[in-house]
């Protein structure tokens, strides 16, 4: 599986319709990052353009099971979320900049920083990645 | 601030015109029950009808926000949201059932269960949620 | 590995000789009680006797590791832990109870309670344990 | 309250005498490290000399605290804590450094990161911190 592959896997998701992510750069050693462009139906408050915590746990999501996924070259799929939010974004585009602390053989553990174009963090997340090889033994 | 205030509340996000969720019981002491109707749009994998972990962390941030709100009757912004994949739900309709644990002056705690309608969990979720009164002093 | 097996286990750390923990319940199916009898060295206030949020922790990460270990057979060791910690504990007796909420094949998830003898919840923890078999395949 | 008056606060607390730390750096931007030299008294394994679990998080307990502290110049209580084991460290000294991420007022947010002097990284840890002055208004 190559960084085409996943990045092809990202890309036929339903929910990634909605969620209308672009990813910048992803390395083989589980570094990479994606921007989410603004978009009014991710609010909570239309008004003050602040997104919805959901959206910015489901960037956290993409990213930290990306970020593992890109080392082992197989999809990892998410054992839990954490997300701590700082301050809350208004009206901006969004970065994730993820990256995998580490990669054992059937658990993996990425960092992701939610900032803006300017480098302003709104959240912080982590993650915990079932890295075990989906394919079969032998 | 009544409960009906908190539904209306809920309503008017924009994200929640994508993420149709019915709240079906709501009670003044922090417990509720809020049901999300199966929808393609919500998949990651269209095939297998497998939800995007997004999907069911932004159901956990609603329900886990709503129990505190409804103790304080004010707004109780997410602090930190914490998500247990345990296995996929595949094409069935979700529910959540939030529980506030704890609710302060300041900091509030919340518990989620993701389930299906025959009980089966699918998710574990607790967060923080910031429980001090928005309304000025004095 | 016994019940028995697993308490010898547990008896036999180092750091176990200072927490002095009494294994209470332990059921094959993942659910325990564990009794941390009350001592002054676990206190952060000595005259108020409020335990130090890393006693509780080392609780919570015994009790949740030993819920999946029990289940599986063999040692299960700890990949994140997380503590909420609701109200501060002063001068008594803890009990954890922990329950295996999944063991799987490479993760397994565990609920730990920390309350007193009348039920009194002072601390909510969750973890998960690598459920990887140890030993050498074949 | 002034750093000393924080050191002598860590100083004082019961468990500390068993839990030997040295407080290294402490800035008032909430950065500091400190030092655990290896005891054999916190070992979960004697013979291989790996650290119990418990003893990391309380490591991370203090030094996650103690950044929010020293921003705010009064004791944070822990509200959460969180700890991801990467690797386990064998009978060598363990520092932690801990970042204050974000101090409100009612809630703080700090990094804690366990490394041996060569810089290997073998825990991460964050927590949450109830921030709100405990000394009374007016």
């Amino acid at each position: 599986m190559t960084i085409d592959d996943l990045k092809a896997l990202i890309a036929q998701a339903e929910f990634h319709k909605f969620l209308k992510m672009d990813v910048l750069d992803l390395e083989a050693d589980g570094k990479l990052s994606i921007k989410l462009p603004f978009d009014e139906s991710y609010t909570i408050f239309r008004k003050a353009g602040a997104y919805h915590g959901g959206i910015i746990a489901s960037l956290v999501d993409v990213a930290g099971a990306m970020a593992c996924s890109v080392v082992k070259g197989y999809p990892t799929p998410t054992a839990n979320l954490r997300i701590d939010y700082l301050k809350s974004p208004a009206r901006c585009d969004l970065y994730a900049d993820a990256e995998a602390r580490r990669v054992g053989r059937g658990i993996g553990v990425a960092d992701v920083t939610i900032r803006d174009e300017n480098g302003t963090v709104y959240a912080l997340g982590r993650g915990t990645f079932n890295t075990a090889d989906p394919r079969p033994v032998g």
